[in-house]
């Protein structure tokens, strides 16, 4: 398996076109809005996502909705506008693909594709990103077993991208009273079965703002190669996924708090928020 | 929503090109092998299908495998030889789609596209499928709600495409004892909720060969539409499922089984059984 | 082990005082409300469950509740009003026990003592009823193993008491559709790896009263050898489970549903039944 | 609601007797031997899980195992032993009780009472603990949500007993990559909604020794107010649990290691262990 660990030395340091780094001693702090959805709230999202400390701006404009009467994302539109919002505030840009036939389109703005829970076993749109040679953040299958997801990386791998970075995000369970069970267990796990940087999303992963931070300290203490976490200005008026995106200001005062703990199990933040 | 039930007597029936329909009072016996490996295996499969009673001959030539190590299918070659062994015994055709930029192609073979559980979400795929408004068994995801499901139907009803069966496959759950969890209360629980026909495949539902013939019979109970089941002429020499697999004389047994039941909760055998 | 079937022929019955057996063709009707709330009211279902054609009355008067302000079921008057109503209509007398320090006590009233799904692994409770040697429905625990199960019926066997009916009653799963799935898998596979009878309660095992229906003939279709359901005289007057329980009439319509299904597998309803 | 919380300030602080304390700033870090299995072997874990800066001793003498053939654990002798060992190192005393009739037995001897997953809904044990007023520890249910958890409490509560701590030790799900999925959001959402301290089982929770230091860093950067760890001098020939048992070197490094992060979140370790 091209995914499998050779040695405890072997790591994979996935490097974005702005310096941000997954699987080395910095960590990655992914974060923006679930969906691009006016020029103002991107703009703003970027600017306080930066001013905050993060290094790469999430930010979806091909959305994958449930259901066929939710906002759709704005599309090539919405990569335009996350262009502008990244690029103007020094960040790398993280956006969602859906279709095989997108891949070209998306790869061309984006620093980092995203390959999303319900696409994980999307071998289609695996193979094409795959040849695309772009970074990829290759999201967990809601009840994907950690064998499946693995083999899911290695079709990305397999067609000449080394670029994988996993990201865990809730699988799903039995309790309602949060929206996934977030698995943090796979980070040693998968430290130790595969050289592949591993990131965490707190934020589907619960599904409740107030529980992002605590998990995010809790995810890099488990030893994760950075945080991918929902910040939108105004989370009541977002048009997906409110209850779970930090404001900027509640976004800030995470970053401050995970300085320390960081610090505390050898890792650094982004080199823009030591700058801070 | 497109796919609720206005009423009581509101209820799609999905008939193919032989005749086989879904939703009727007669039932849909799918069955055939997970992949078309050769022109004598789905010869003498769709052979043993038609002689036992089944209506629909299924047969992946495009598979979704987990890794993408594992046998992939036979592609454009598995579709002619299943046309052949079908048309050949008069039965329809059943084959899974992975890739929207496949979608016309397999239609243009095929009665009936199917579009399995790791890809209940593929929205780009559901869009395509529903405008090319064939037949299509859209299989639940195995960590899929039914409310996901039905909205999954909804995209492609959405798009024009009224010809949707719903197919019940069993759901990922904690116990090793058997490879899913065949969840039937959703065949009784769909037909309270929507217009659209549902079958059970007990094949997947369980993972054990032994273990079909039951399920097979508790599914019609429970007032499943049909059944979708893995017949392969040498179930041990299987290129994929053959733990599952019924050999012809088990299938034939099987459907010689099911009769008296059906006809106890009012249902019938398709026709062709019911001449033998 | 003491729970495994040494050859296709080696079948358990247990049977009741009043002519019920489970594990022979004929099937047990066990059915009654969740709590034993009045006489009236367990008078009236009593009559109305032998009127149907059920044989073994349940009712509960332990009750074991999530919330400690619930109503806790009438305890030994229940048992009483249980017992008057029971032997008035030529029913058996099925009970649930909580606590190994009540074993003697309601052994000396009920049939069959039922252990609840939450007290499946409670193993003290499990050796005391072992000692008692009264016929036991064991329920399966809502997130218990095929392995556990069988474990948990062995440390009953063990104690020297063969009369084990082991009864699914659904576990707990991702969907907020049904309150719980049912394992009807479990059914057939059961019945390859114990000579133990196994039963189905529907009525937990879906929550819900118009599904009740299907999944008693579903049950049956896969080879159940009873059923376990929740009848109330007025099912929105329930203390506990109304939302799942079925009026008489409802049940008298099932159990009149349910003969020719079972004629079709080769089974029969009970004899009482049989006379009306 | 006894367990909701009022106010952000209302927190309970459970104390054992040795001064360990639950809910403090000091953390609680308990450890041992999933059985007591020899004078040898219970004194050479104590004092390495005192050396080491634990501050509580677990082990078990009364086993719930899934088999009945299986160690059951030494009974009252293994009390005896646990005692001898605890009180010899300054540890306080952490054991399960099973069975309601042995709970003034039990709380003669120890520290805290432990009820263990598989009892959680056992309500005449939760009622008999409730009146023994010892400290208790409530482990999770391994299918149990978070409002039947809190329900299990209050029956505890209800009794007249405030010393109550909740382990969260894994839930059940579909990945047989670990024994169970650590469910630690759960830390987070209880401080929300109750007074009561909560702990981490990773040993439990994860089921293999090599992932219990990274998520014994990750409960407490959670939130955790301690840790439940197994201890065992040669976990190669543990009657039970071997596979998730960390050595007595591997346990003091684990320690070492929670010191700098228990402090970067705010917390410190038993004074013990800062006197080292």
């Amino acid at each position: 398996m091209l995914a499998s660990r050779s040695s405890d030395s072997h790591r994979t340091v996935v490097r974005l076109a702005n310096g941000a780094t997954f699987g080395g001693t910095e960590l990655a702090i992914c974060a923006g809005p679930c969906s691009v959805e006016s020029e103002a709230q991107i703009a703003a999202t970027a600017e306080a996502v930066a001013r905050a400390g993060g290094n790469v701006l999430r930010g979806g404009a091909f959305k994958p909705r449930t259901s066929p009467y939710a906002f759709q994302g704005l599309g090539p539109e919405g990569l335009t506008l996350l262009e502008a919002a990244a690029r103007a505030n020094g960040l790398a840009i993280l956006t969602e693909v859906l279709d095989p036939r997108d891949v070209e389109t998306v790869a061309a703005r984006a620093d980092m594709l995203q390959i999303g829970a319900r696409n994980m076993q999307n071998f289609a749109l695996l193979r094409e990103v795959g040849v695309a040679r772009k970074p990829v953040l290759l999201k967990r299958g809601f009840a994907a077993t950690v064998d499946e997801w693995l083999m899911a990386a290695e079709y990305l791998l397999l067609e000449g991208n080394p670029h994988v970075v996993l990201c865990e995000r809730g699988i799903r369970s039995f309790d309602p009273a949060t929206r996934n069970v977030l698995d943090l267990t796979v980070v040693p796990l998968l430290r130790a079965r595969t050289h592949l940087p591993v990131i965490v999303d707190p934020s589907h992963g619960t599904g409740v703002a107030a529980l992002v931070a605590p998990m995010t300290l809790a995810a890099v203490a488990a030893g994760a190669d950075g945080v991918l976490i929902e910040v939108h200005p105004e989370p009541e008026r977002a048009a997906s996924d409110g209850a779970q995106s930090l404001t900027p200001a509640a976004f800030d005062a995470l970053v401050a708090r995970l300085a320390p703990l960081a610090e505390a199990v050898g890792r650094t933040l982004p080199v823009a928020r030591a700058r801070v």
